[in-house]
């Protein structure tokens, strides 16, 4: 036997006990006439003694030759310590060890197994094995595991089923890129990996199952970013007979208990917000609502005064930031204007404008306005003495965008974004398809089966650009801290709306039934009326932590560049499994490389 | 709102109440005056009403315009039933229609959707959301979350973490054939699907997880059988600083909960059976314990008396099924020998002797054989009057699979395979090596990780091939009536004793260090002592329902050319698609067809 108990487990009612335990040496302290070692494992780390007195001389020896890492197995007994460390439960006792054996030795790790480690991010992917042996990102996936728990434990009390739908699937070109698998059963044919199981859920509500979820791996073959892995994992959910407030209802319980199991935090009923009101409010479909400072719209004030700027512009639009603007010098607004205008943001320029405290207003655009005009600009924002407004323009969308991230800089400067601080909202009633400039078409905005509202039906394929832009559909996310962590919609279940949908998408009829035949038949056979809701769960972790990259949730990343830096994947395969799988190596373009 | 009630929840306490429901129209049954639909959902199924008096009648005409399969919400009250059905739970009450909206139409479903419905197996994969509604595929799938539920209560109980490993891991050609993913961002690499998470769970436990499981799906390229699938679904787990003994009592005590949470069945405790004493009495490494039938060899008893074809053959072996001596006709035996001798089973004849109940003795052999020797044979068995031994012989491992088909067919004709019977047993001290007679060289048995038995490390590479036939690991199986549910091992945690049995299984170093350098690696930075097994999922299910085929477990299976028959899958991808990928098809090898 390795162990009668764990590292972690041993307390003061303990001392006197005849122990085994098996571990890591995480550190010694040699004092020469007595020597501890500090055996860790994932419960915790139990204190070794040997002292000159008690231990046998060659099992000292035997200790001081352990080096970092070592796997051993002590037998020992648990006495009282002299000093005691309160700081970790096990604390009051140490092991006076009588046998030692050494299970495994230990090269010296290439970076200390710290929380605070001196190892960069691709020697700690190369060698993860160590890497997760650090405290801290132990404890991210040991979260991640309970995060499991009780998303499970709370779908399946609210009659939940879970149902594993295939990885193997086939091909559909809409949305992002797909990983194929090329058969060697079918030649000349692929399997697609799931982008999201959203066919086949909405597949098991035509089939009767009811409430469905599923905490999956999803795949998509994008260019990675560090919050974007080519696989990821979703918790992904559909009800049939539900209204979307129905819906909105369920998924806000099952985030309530997770933080409340999780964290013990008790979350405020989310507020709704409409997809419109969000993008006019903070140019954002994703507010972070830590935070105040709404856009307010200054195109009544601002324009018609002679400054050819505003006067041109769709939109003129700022913040207030209360109290600022004495402790903001021009220097630092200046700094903050070229930070707005870096390529990644675009801006033109910012307009501030200051009320101090003393009662006096500076702007930039002072030449402009008088006194009377600023002040009926900070009238609008409610700004009083001390606060900073400031102020973009330009076309609408744009102008929003560059605005949100200046509030958002600001929020953050203002330490107004705190990590322990956590802020739900639905954000609702978003647009049915999205206009893409380059390909010159719609796209679905969430995806092709999103129900638009039903006043808008009438309205689908009446050719009006604008009102085509501007329908609604049942869609909805939820946002906590201004990271989405979850998206959904109330589904079309009816053949001929999906149809019409798929023609605004611009799906021939042939094209749809080729892709998406079988849903369109399942439609014809007493589909419910359905819809769901999908959470990015990795990125669930993050946010429950306060942290941003969901990398440090995953236990075996991908890097940038799609690769498992530890496994050495992707890689070269051999000629024979290409034949046999009936693919080849395209030739490469340029004629002088083969 | 679509719903008060689900159409499982109405009891004789909610007479008078005024409910909303919605589901499917099962059947209805029309008398002219009075009309009755069942309304079914997932929870059950609830009788509406339209009556002369009490229905408008618009209402009437509308609810008998309604085909199977409609979906329909209607409003009414519920009423007590004249006559009630004590079947189902609702069947006291029925509901008293007032309002009827159809929700959605249904053609008319290509076959029925009861228990024994009238689709064939083509048929009913192309409309599997059909198929999926009959309670009992529904009903399997349900069972299926429930199984997982309880798998993973019990688990996370014993302090296991479910970790996700990655999907898109490294080809290893080793084992069955990978699965491969072209690899865009890194053109003329691929990942492949993972066969088993078998390294990254090893990997987990070098890095301290000390206990884990996941619920996972992996793939192998295989021809496929009726019991095998592309993807499948295991019950993943290892463990460290344990001895096997430690295991089995770990995976008894999950299987002994899943029967007992599922099914109310207290499992005895699981008998241990040595790896050769399973073939040498039952022909097999998972014997069927629910009955006996045990081989006897009669090698002592049957040679040297002038039978050629016993005195050649390397085994004489049988069995003895009780009573059955005057219930099988010569004919009768006749044609089980036939049986016998299809290509499938391949046994060249059968011998029997008949212990009458008059206490006479016939056999196949009489005339090589006196009463005397039979009657020999017979003590062998404990044969009484009434048995029949069967006797078959020829090379030992060919004889005893063969047999081992007669037995369990003995098995099964005589009823003693009783599906609500079950039989655990673990199998252990499997060979570390098998001899591929083909390749001529040795395969790892269970895989190339598995830790010989401590006592054989000495023995191994000493270049004897049946001292390496010999070689036993420290590997297990579970097995239920016949059915390997698990299987696992101790495994390998020295990077030198790992690199020999790499090289004894044909490898060189330069091929172990490509695929498995960072297994290796690990090795050299404290790897703990380490084990652990893996259930089919899938089969598990069905072997707790006392079914054979994991199919009906599985929400959208693959047919036997691996193809979803109702999404159409795999398909043909687009030529840029392929571009994008740096593959193309491979030129036909037939030089007419490119």
């Amino acid at each position: 036997m390795y162990r009668t108990h764990n590292c972690g487990a041993l307390r003061i009612a303990d001392v006197g006990t005849s122990v085994t335990l098996s571990g890591w040496v995480q550190k010694s302290r040699d004092k020469g006439f007595m020597m501890w070692i500090d055996l860790r494992d994932r419960y915790g780390i139990t204190q070794l003694i040997f002292t000159e007195e008690a231990t046998p001389k060659d099992l000292f020896e035997k200790a001081r030759s352990l080096g970092r890492e070592f796997v051993v197995r002590v037998e020992g007994k648990v006495i009282e310590r002299a000093s005691k460390n309160t700081n970790i439960p096990t604390g009051e006792v140490e092991v006076e060890v009588t046998a030692l054996e050494v299970l495994n030795a230990s090269k010296v790790p290439p970076f200390t197994i710290e929380e605070e480690t001196d190892g960069g991010d691709e020697l700690r992917m190369k060698y993860r094995y160590l890497d997760l042996r650090r405290g801290n990102v132990q404890k991210n996936i040991i979260f991640r595991s309970e995060l499991a728990i009780e998303t499970r434990k709370y779908l399946a009390g609210e009659d939940f089923i879970e149902v594993e739908t295939p990885v193997l699937i086939k091909s559909t070109p809409e949305g992002a890129r797909d990983f194929v698998v090329p058969s060697r059963m079918n030649k000349g044919q692929f399997y697609a990996l799931p982008q999201s199981p959203q066919t086949f859920k909405q597949i098991l509500m035509v089939a009767g199952f009811d409430k469905y979820f599923q905490i999956v791996k999803c795949f998509r073959d994008e260019d990675l970013r560090a919050d974007r892995q080519p696989e990821f994992t979703q918790i992904d959910c559909e009800m049939s007979f539900v209204t979307q407030e129905e819906i909105l209802n369920t998924f806000e319980g099952l985030t309530r208990h997770l933080f409340k199991q999780t964290l013990d935090v008790d979350l405020p009923t989310f507020p709704r917000m409409y997809y419109d009101d969000a993008m006019r409010l903070y140019g954002s479909d994703k507010p972070d609502l830590r935070f105040g400072m709404p856009f307010v719209e200054l195109n009544d004030v601002a324009k018609g005064k002679g400054f050819g700027v505003f006067d041109n512009a769709e939109l003129v639009v700022g913040i207030c930031v209360n109290g600022l603007a004495d402790q903001y010098s021009n220097k630092d607004i200046k700094k903050l204007t070229e930070w707005m205008q870096r390529p990644q943001i675009g801006a033109k320029g910012l307009v501030y404008v200051k009320f101090g405290e003393d009662g006096s207003i500076k702007s930039s655009v002072g030449k402009f306005y008088s006194d009377e005009d600023l002040q009926a600009w900070g009238a609008k924002f409610g700004a009083e003495k001390g606060d900073l407004l400031f102020i973009l323009s330009g076309e609408t969308d744009k102008t929003r965008k560059q605005l949100n991230e200046l509030r958002l800089e600001m929020g953050s400067r203002l330490g107004l974004r705190k990590p322990e601080d956590f802020k739900p909202l639905w954000v609702i009633d978003f647009p049915l398809l999205e206009w893409d400039e380059d390909a010159s078409r719609f796209h679905a905005m969430h995806h092709p089966f999103t129900s638009p509202k039903k006043e808008e039906i009438p309205n689908m394929l009446n050719g009006d650009h604008e009102t085509m832009k501007n329908l609604k559909a049942d869609a909805y996310d939820l946002v906590i801290n201004g990271v989405e962590i979850g998206g959904g919609s109330i589904r079309i279940h009816d053949r001929e709306l999906q149809s019409k949908n798929f023609k605004l998408l611009g799906f021939t009829p042939e094209e749809a039934e080729a892709q998406f035949g079988f849903l369109l038949g399942a439609f014809e056979y007493g589909a419910p009326p359905h819809g769901g809701i999908a959470f990015g769960f990795d990125r669930l972790c993050a946010v429950l932590n306060g942290q941003n990259s969901i990398r440090d949730f995953i236990a075996f990343p991908k890097n940038n560049q799609g690769r498992d830096m530890m496994i050495d994947a992707p890689s070269p395969i051999a000629q024979e499994q290409m034949e046999e799988l009936g693919i080849d190596l395209a030739l490469s373009e340029d004629p002088l490389i083969h």
